[in-house]
């Protein structure tokens, strides 16, 4: 690998995004999810990049999910119109949601309490909209939803029926994330598809509709056996992946299609350390290989070319400096000579929806060395 | 205190900067810094907006500090002409400081090497351009800079003065942030000032010009006893306040002017869980409390009106979902009628210049409740 010239003359940080990588990676989980025989409804909150999604689309995605209602407008804006928001409703939304509902787009709600649920239906019947609503379920126990046996479920599911906005159930087994090894992993996804799917059946069973079975996360995703039940999977950091997934073990190092582009700008000799200009502000202080059995302090380093450099990691970082160590915290002689002043680093994000956030635009380097660059966006 | 009904009609999450906090925060920083018979140089990385930077220098603030060209572009665009970039220079970025020179803004750079330095020369040369430039000195073994002490102090001065480029030394002690007490505060402040004027010292006993003495933190600015030696002294994060300096009793919680407004979302009731619409997307990764006495989550729980709510933390977070809990672990019986669906709360930050980041704008709230928008910037 010889570094490409074009990127010597970028003022760092940057968000680099290696085009190839990027490519295979949506290439790779549009297979895996399309062997199970359901769609896959990409999460765009990772890249928030309309180039991208559009990618994942070409590739066979069928509609998106988001995080914010932002990334609705923005998306809808950029002809997307089947779209999930995954963040569970509140009323201080639903003006903006019946706004882009009314403006075509097929916005699709989660509530998991009945309180939410009556929040939807009175905004409904005080606009006459019909609302498209999943009820959110807790396969593990993680973050919000509904338990699949819970008794609420019926009543949730009955009070949304009768206003004609039962659209299904949904859930993302977060959980995921702590799982550790091949059989555990497997092992997770079929709680999540099977917990989700005994929902569905129970609505069905009370006589509600469920035309919609969603659930999802990258690591579920990619190590489900059976997608039985179920209409569609989500999953979202895949399309970049990072340090977090390989350490799960859902992808390796040189899967990761993001890296923050740094410049040395000096060294403590005595120390080992080598000073660069990405911090925190721009790798985010994501530190989510903390507790995974190899922490990679705020990423592992790589040289210009993207080789990985497994002994070096950023191992602090103030707003606009890292520092940059070996892990065995030895201080090489020729630390000075290996990282000029002047000279380039890629950094491995830890997180990759982390990292991204905290950028603008991506530097996307293609296989022949351009560099081109694509807009994101932030905010809610 | 009366929840503005302002709030009640924003889309959640919101950064919410309480106005009159705000200016207090300036008022005490510039009164501080003032009686010490310095100037204050206020960092504006913490809050990037321009509204906020012509307050800190309508209260007497001269010139400013920057942590990225970006800033620099922003508030010279703004009427900031003197800037201090106050991250180490390296070549890719030498053509956009010349650019920004050229146009009359008085852009001061740091080096801490003599390859720093040489690059800097160099290209003035090529350029026909004298560059203004402060050796940073390393006070505290945090980060940057070289040693008071240190023989290459001398060859980067000799280097920089005859490009006629000198302009005198700078540092930042960070080791404050690590400081407990006000004893420990006091003394830091004083090796911050001792050894920034030591290196001062030896440049002008080698026959060198050190017109400028540049030092400063929050911490140390406040706690300092004497200036002598100091031309200016230089803060940031005092302007919002956070956690971090709660913690370390540079300010109390009531002193901080940045807040999230958030909604809550749902429940789990069983567990103690309130689930908010404000994740780490909005609060930041930062977890800057995790090593002081009182860990403060990602973020301390106010009530809508801003009354600190002790005993509540958001305690964990993922992308746009926070976990608000108890100190204690407690699963109240009346979980949701305390906080229910729809509901408002704000969350005091960890580091208020990771939390700001997050957003491009601040819903600013006077004391007459109404709310008015200031735009903020993020990148490079």
């Amino acid at each position: 690998m010889t570094p490409s010239p074009a990127l010597a003359t970028l003022e760092t940080p940057v968000a680099l995004l290696d085009l190839q990588q990027l490519e295979r990676n949506i290439h790779h989980m549009q297979t895996a999810v399309g062997a199970l025989g359901v769609r896959l409804r990409p999460h765009v909150k990772t890249a928030k990049c309309v180039p991208v999604a559009a990618r994942q689309r070409e590739a066979g995605g069928h509609g998106i999910t988001v995080s914010t209602l932002k990334e609705a407008d923005e998306f809808f804006a950029a002809g997307f119109d089947d779209i999930l928001y995954a963040v569970g409703i509140v009323p201080n939304k639903l003006n903006h949601v019946l706004d882009l509902r009314r403006r075509g787009c097929g916005l699709k709600l989660i509530v998991d309490s009945h309180a939410a649920a009556q929040a939807v239906v009175d905004a409904g019947r005080a606009q006459d909209h019909r609302f498209d609503v999943l009820v959110e379920i807790d396969v593990d126990g993680q973050r919000a939803g509904v338990l699949p046996d819970a008794p609420e479920l019926i009543d949730i599911g009955r009070l949304l029926h009768e206003a004609g906005a039962l659209a299904g159930v949904m859930t993302h087994g977060g959980g995921s994330y702590a799982m550790r090894g091949h059989d555990a992993l497997v092992a997770f996804a079929e709680q999540e598809r099977s917990r989700c799917v005994q929902a569905a059946d129970r609505l069905r069973a009370a006589g509600l509709p469920c035309p919609i079975v969603s659930v999802g996360s990258t690591p579920t995703a990619l190590f489900a056996r059976s997608a039985a039940g179920l209409t569609e999977i989500r999953a979202g950091v895949y399309v970049f992946n990072d340090l977090v997934m390989a350490g799960l073990g859902v992808c390796r190092n040189d899967d990761i299609a993001l890296s923050v582009l740094t410049t040395v700008i000096g060294h403590q000799p005595a120390k080992g350390w080598v000073l660069v200009d990405a911090g925190w502000m721009a790798l985010s202080r994501d530190r989510g290989t903390q507790g995974q059995p190899v922490d990679q302090g705020y990423g592992l380093v790589c040289a210009e070319d993207g080789r990985v450099m497994d002994d070096w990691t950023v191992s602090a970082a103030n707003q606009e400096h890292g520092i940059v160590t070996r892990r065995d915290g030895a201080a090489p002689a020729d630390l000075a000579q290996q990282f000029p002043v002047g000279s380039r680093l890629r950094v491995l994000p830890n997180h990759a929806c982390a990292t991204a956030a905290q950028f603008g635009q991506y530097h996307v380097l293609d296989s022949h060395g351009a560099v081109s660059i694509w807009p994101r966006f932030s905010g809610w």
